[in-house]
């Protein structure tokens, strides 16, 4: 299914035992960073990379009996501007995904889940982070109180599948963890 | 096309002229401290986040006169594994992003393209990082030298279109700026 091309070498594992020092800890990410020594055997001189450490998040793609999709308008101080995203949060310390998706539907968007279905992984920028991102469905939706934490500001936005797959067609949607759980829904059998 | 629930009130801007401390500064990212004063009127106290600061990144869905996508194999020391992966880099200081995508598919892939076409753009994790993500896609490759940066590791592989969509489907390739890439490629009329 995969071929290499070239020399069909195979690549190195990731070096061991790096000597880590850590740069910064706050409360949602930590920075470390990583020296490796020289590789001769590869040519290579001594590494250095500084890392996010990140507790990793989840996403969740919620959908309404009537088959409409739950999103979110949340304000995003990061990037300086509000972003239209699926419900998202990060995890608390040994939480459970799946507890953490169900936890953050409630609290974002006022719907609870009779059904949380795990749609896959995958890292939101690993050139410089581990932050993985934990996808699910959410199905069976009723109306519960939002119960939105401290500093957080965000609106319920509700899109049919033709309005969310324009919206990101347009640009409209330019957050990457909702582009990658709507592609893990649709290839899920998701309506698209 | 979007529908507000609830109130239907409007969602605040992000609070302008932060305090900002600068953490960490490293040859990738940056971090800073942003400090938003009380906001009595929203019922919110001070605001404290860290970010950090990257100067975005380029992503390129390479595909071949034969219908063929060529990626890499790419070592990520900050996720502790190999991972396939969409040809990727960071911008150089004021780089403009479609000529980022041709010097970063001719380093690591090994091809020259004719054609560098915006798909468009999305932030990586807006949760804590300004990261954004500038999606071409490349046509019309030519072989020429692989030149790879220090510390770089990587094999370029060849996937057929169901390839690739097994891969994702499979959760073997579990790279967030590929997935996003791969959706706004399908969503340009892209082989899906």
């Amino acid at each position: 299914m995969v071929a290499s091309l070239g020399t069909g070498r195979m690549i190195a594992p990731v070096p061991a035992d790096p000597q880590v020092t850590v740069l910064h800890v706050g409360s949602v990410f930590s920075v470390e960073r990583l020296a490796f020594p020289a590789d001769p055997a590869r040519g290579r001189g001594p590494l250095v990379r500084d890392v996010v450490r990140h507790p990793g998040a989840v996403a969740v793609v919620a959908v309404r009996d009537d088959g409409q999709f739950v999103l979110v308008r949340n304000r995003r101080v990061a990037v300086g501007r509000p972003l239209l995203e699926f419900c998202a949060g990060k995890l608390e310390r040994g939480e459970d995904p799946a507890h953490a998706a169900a936890r953050e539907l409630e609290e974002e968007t006022g719907y609870s889940a009779e059904r949380i279905t795990p749609l896959g992984t995958f890292y939101t920028s690993p050139g410089f982070a581990d932050e993985l991102m934990h996808v699910f469905l959410a199905t069976g939706l009723r109306p519960v109180p939002q119960r939105l934490e401290e500093g957080e500001d965000l609106v319920v936005e509700v899109l049919s599948p033709d309005a969310l797959r324009s919206a990101i067609a347009s640009g409209e949607i330019v957050d990457g963890k909702t582009l990658g759980a709507y592609l893990l829904h649709t290839m899920h059998g998701g309506a698209s």
